[in-house]
């Protein structure tokens, strides 16, 4: 069946004197959602579904855009008969605050000075980022979502969903994530962080309309690339093959296919990516750490929700002892968690590329989760 | 028992019109390397060791320079009584040609122009390193070297060194190392690259007597550091630790200690290396594949040397089965080799730090490779 062309709707909200404070303190507004919906919300809104994205992602998770052959980042999980049912669930994507593809962000224009934010935008985190997305869940009136879902930064949006709004939604669905950045985590976005900010084209965050910082783009996108594979899987795709010549050149031009391979992933990166966007939600993820007061077994303490937790045995970003960690302390508050390691060589990237795996979990997860919601909803209208 | 003061010592050769001739076919000459010994060389020249450094290592293996508190980067291995115990055997350790602590590099002057090269310099590889330091051996009358060491890049040198020269060497002790560069180990050598290469003060490899790529090197080693330890020791190290704060500080300042740690690592860097050595030696490295032509069964045909590997369990950037697939190839030729895998947390960083494992591996091992030879020795000063 061939995937429905979608729009991109936007919601603004926060607007003055009503503006959003956020944990910092600061507070940010108006401030504007990019966001799409697939399927049909029902009539007692019970079947909604909240899909966080990735780091550089965007609200655009299933179909095509008009006159886009560019489908959707995660399509072949969200349609028709897809893990995401859209014949059975409503679901809503959104552009995370602090990001450049459409929601409220550092390239947005300050209305206080009709110019880019730039640095002036305040430093965001994951929580802010979830809160800002309940106003629209509230804007679109539903009251409790059947699951919050992410893979990535997505886990960490929908684990503090679970944790922050834990009576409005029936479940969360955790993949390749972790409930604190650990050091080697946060190391390596700050070396993503360094190498844009050493551009001189950065120019402190003030770039919009001159020359972008290009080649400190390309430079942390590398790094990420590389973190999102793992060592097998690079391996298995390129190894030692060359790019263009019979042998190497014994110059400092591209030699092999990933120099080339990850060349052009960084030269395209600051095309499609805002430089600073990428300073603020990698630091927004350095700065999550749901064990820091209380610890992590007192954060689960009395929550009824059902979890998923999904990793991949090749994902060293996110290793799977992480995730392992906290189902143990959900397990330590009898939550109802189930824990699934995927084998795969796809590193990190798994949540994106691994679909049949994931499909079947997701599927009968949200199944499982739907079942008495559903029941319940019938029941209702009976009465 | 304190270790003695060391002088560093220079030889000079391959001059014109005798230039050593590269893989590449260029020629290069003339060439100096810089050396240090420790302890005595025997009367038949059969207790000498000759060890290689790793990436940005140099000839200061062991004890300490005049008026200076800086022990040599393997000092806790070679001394009396040590590892390389320097009451039997006499070690040798030179700078890598390519490199830039008094071999001949990028920032030597090219005798042909008064200048230095920069990036006129041409292209070598890890075959180059090794037969640079063939000239040396011969020069100290050295015929039959009793082992020849290293860890990581010294590693591949000894492995080089143990196909090209079978018949100059009894042994080779590598450590941490591979048989070949894999996608991933380029990848990262090649980030690393690109932000040396980005950096305006670069300037196509012309910074001598200018402003340096500070920025770029800083870059480029805090990818260095993040691959030279383990997820596990980083956490250990460093966790979320704040580096100066209360709290996060909600900016771009470094909030944490892993931040600070990486910054400071990054921003010394150019004070001590020099930005085309490590163009040149990571290019080196990248090349380095002893299975490219026939495959790595054949190269290790009839060898007669012993070999001892060993690899630890957390270095993810030369991981063990890299060893162990080169381990497989030496017992397929019936060659008498040990492989150990030593449990540590520190990663590849281990091979410098995790001292008490190795120095029993390595004292018994030359113990064993010394002992026929040394009763040789003496049999034919009886005769």
């Amino acid at each position: 069946m061939n995937q429905p062309i979608v729009e991109t709707q936007y919601f603004t909200f926060a607007k003055s004197p009503h503006e959003m404070v956020l944990k910092s303190g600061l507070k940010l507004g108006p401030i504007t959602l990019a966001y799409e919906t697939y399927g049909t919300l029902n009539a007692d809104q019970s079947n909604a579904i909240l899909i966080f994205h990735a780091l550089t992602g965007d609200a655009h998770a299933a179909g095509y855009h008009k006159d886009s052959t560019t489908p959707g980042w995660w399509d072949p999980m969200i349609g028709s008969g897809r893990a995401f049912d859209t014949d059975k669930y409503f679901i809503i994507c959104a552009n995370a605050i602090g990001g450049c593809k459409g929601s409220t962000g550092p390239s947005s224009i300050n209305p206080a000075t009709g110019k880019p934010y730039g640095l002036s935008f305040p430093v965001i985190t994951i929580e802010d980022m979830v809160v800002s997305q309940k106003y629209l869940i509230d804007h679109l009136g539903i009251k409790k979502l059947l699951c919050a879902a992410g893979g990535s930064m997505g886990g960490l949006m929908a684990l503090e969903w679970s944790v922050r709004f834990p009576d409005s939604l029936h479940s969360a669905l955790l993949i390749a994530t972790n409930y604190k950045h650990t050091a080697q985590q946060i190391a390596l976005h700050e070396v993503a962080r360094q190498a844009i900010m050493s551009d001189p084209h950065w120019n402190n965050g003030d770039y919009y309309g001159k020359e972008l910082p290009a080649q400190g783009m390309a430079v942390s996108r590398m790094i990420g690339h590389i973190t999102y594979m793992s060592e097998r899987s690079m391996e298995e795709k390129f190894g030692r093959k060359l790019q263009d010549k019979e042998k190497v050149g014994y110059d400092f031009s591209q030699d092999f296919e990933v120099e080339s391979y990850l060349r052009y992933r960084g030269s395209s990166f600051v095309q499609r990516f805002d430089a600073n966007s990428y300073l603020f939600l990698s630091k927004a993820l350095d700065y999550f750490n749901l064990s820091d007061k209380q610890g992590l077994q007192a954060v689960f303490k009395g929550l009824k929700n059902k979890f998923l937790v999904i990793t991949f045995t090749s994902d060293w970003l996110y290793p799977s002892y992480q995730s392992k960690e906290m189902v143990k302390a959900m397990k330590g508050n009898d939550i109802d968690v189930s824990f699934i390691e995927i084998d795969t060589t796809y590193g990190h990237d798994s949540f994106l590329v691994e679909i049949e795996g994931q499909s079947k979990l997701v599927k009968h997860f949200l199944e499982n989760v739907a079942k008495p919601v559903f029941a319940r909803s019938v029941s209702d209208e009976a009465i």
